[in-house]
């Protein structure tokens, strides 16, 4: 196996190459629309969800060059909610990634319209794979469930519920849990899936990765360097978010990360297959800079 | 076969208690985005999608009552659209069919998060369906390119677009052709695609009674009855929208609905199956008081 980075690089550039054809591909009208949604695809950002997808289809030897479509859905997903999020309000944040968010550029309109646009879009991407076979359909589902009113739509909607409000483990876990893990966990299930594995090892190492990578953002607010994470730091405490720092403080927040670091860790044992990318995976994301 | 109004609410019953269903199955937290959705699913309406998507099935023969996924579907992202078209950002309607929409009642945060939320399950119910095999596929995708950006998303873009520009009738139709027209082809077309014929006759009447739907509304907001209609009338043209009326002039319009009630009926020709009612929809629609 090649080293960590450059392994990340191999995964990464087949994603990138593949996202940039369907970039390319898109050619809506009106133009602005097209233009939204590709302004956001494009913005970059880690791609953990669809490396870790093509990492895990990876590691049980399915063959990830093929499975695009499900890469692409996850990008547009995970895509989607940054748009939606971003908007005055949600979360009303007018830089992402260096750059004024979407409704900034394009006006709020056009911003709710790229993000259901995108919503839409990967649907179509899964119901595309889906004629592959009974695998791709549980594999779509799991996600659809990761996404929706189950997942990630309930971990926003109680962020929003709880701002200003008394709150504490109970609650920064279910926002967590459903707002970034499931949709982190999303493409470890759906490689199981494709793969006719049981779900349940993928399903606890998704999590906790999930969680730890909510964790070490937390941190990274804190004590990070403004210019290597390339965003405003320390705007979490000034605006009162519900974070692991504000529940547990720094210090507790550390020793949560090395928890669910652990806990990813041992769930790699019942994962099978090759699982040495992975699990520097967790190592990377327990001690990154960004 | 019963009269038609009988059989509209044959099929209609069947629907409302599939929503009935759902609506009561769903107990996402917080319990306040769960309460948004059901406000939105539940505000009544003519359902004419499930019910054309029920009168297709039932024409060519395919057993409608086992089909209630796909009819869910439909009325799930046809409630999501309202949601998002009601933001301020976007039409601004304090109202919808007599209440307040759902902004007003639950704040822009969460009523953007219940059309997020509405359209992921729309997904899940058409990916759960999906498990039936090649038709439902076909029909599912149907769906979501009706939905997405080569649809329903791009309609409203473009209509967001011309919004106090210089507009004449061949913007007035992109925009109809995608905002409205093809949802309510959609169901027509899903039929088809599950009795395993070819689209080609569902898609042009589709399309034919869609164009109608909205040029009869356009014409209810001028020449309508505020009571029967339930909806303050006259905004259109107070507000310079894009409508037939302003394209057209209101005798123009009549010429128009009149050229697609004729052209949906001779599609029905081509359609297959038992169309009595389907033709007598078309002159319901356009002849609707309400």
């Amino acid at each position: 196996m090649k080293p960590f980075e450059e392994q990340y690089q191999v995964y990464l550039q087949a994603f990138e190459a593949a996202l940039r054809k369907l970039c390319e591909e898109m050619q809506y009208e009106p133009a602005l629309l097209t233009e939204s949604m590709r302004y956001s695809l494009l913005a970059g950002g880690k791609r953990i969800r669809p490396v870790l997808f093509f990492a895990a289809l990876d590691a049980l030897k399915v063959p990830y060059a093929s499975e695009t479509d499900c890469a692409l859905a996850l990008e547009c997903i995970h895509t989607y909610s940054l748009i939606h999020d971003d908007l005055p309000a949600m979360d009303n944040d007018d830089f992402r990634r260096g750059r004024p968010s979407n409704h900034k550029k394009f006006g709020e309109g056009n911003a709710i319209l790229a993000g259901d646009a995108l919503l839409s879009l990967a649907f179509d991407l899964l119901l595309r794979s889906c004629e592959r076979g009974e695998g791709h359909i549980r594999a779509a589902r799991e996600l659809s469930r990761a996404a929706g009113a189950e997942g990630m739509v309930a971990g926003q909607s109680a962020d929003l519920f709880y701002e200003g409000k008394e709150a504490g483990e109970r609650e920064l876990a279910f926002v967590v849990e459903r707002k970034t893990a499931r949709l982190i966990a999303a493409p470890v299930v759906m490689a199981a899936c494709l793969a006719g594995r049981d779900t349940e090892a993928a399903r606890t190492f998704g999590n906790a990765l999930g969680m730890l990578f909510q964790i070490t953002d937390d941190l990274l607010d804190v004590k990070g360097d403004e210019k290597t994470v390339g965003k405003t730091l320390g705007k979490d405490s000034a605006e009162q978010k519900l974070t692991y720092i504000r529940v547990y403080g720094a210090e507790g927040a550390e020793r949560l990360a090395d928890f669910y670091a652990d806990e990813a860790q041992r769930a790699l044992a019942g994962f099978g297959g090759e699982t040495g990318f992975l699990k520097e995976l967790v190592n990377f994301v327990r001690g990154r800079k960004k």
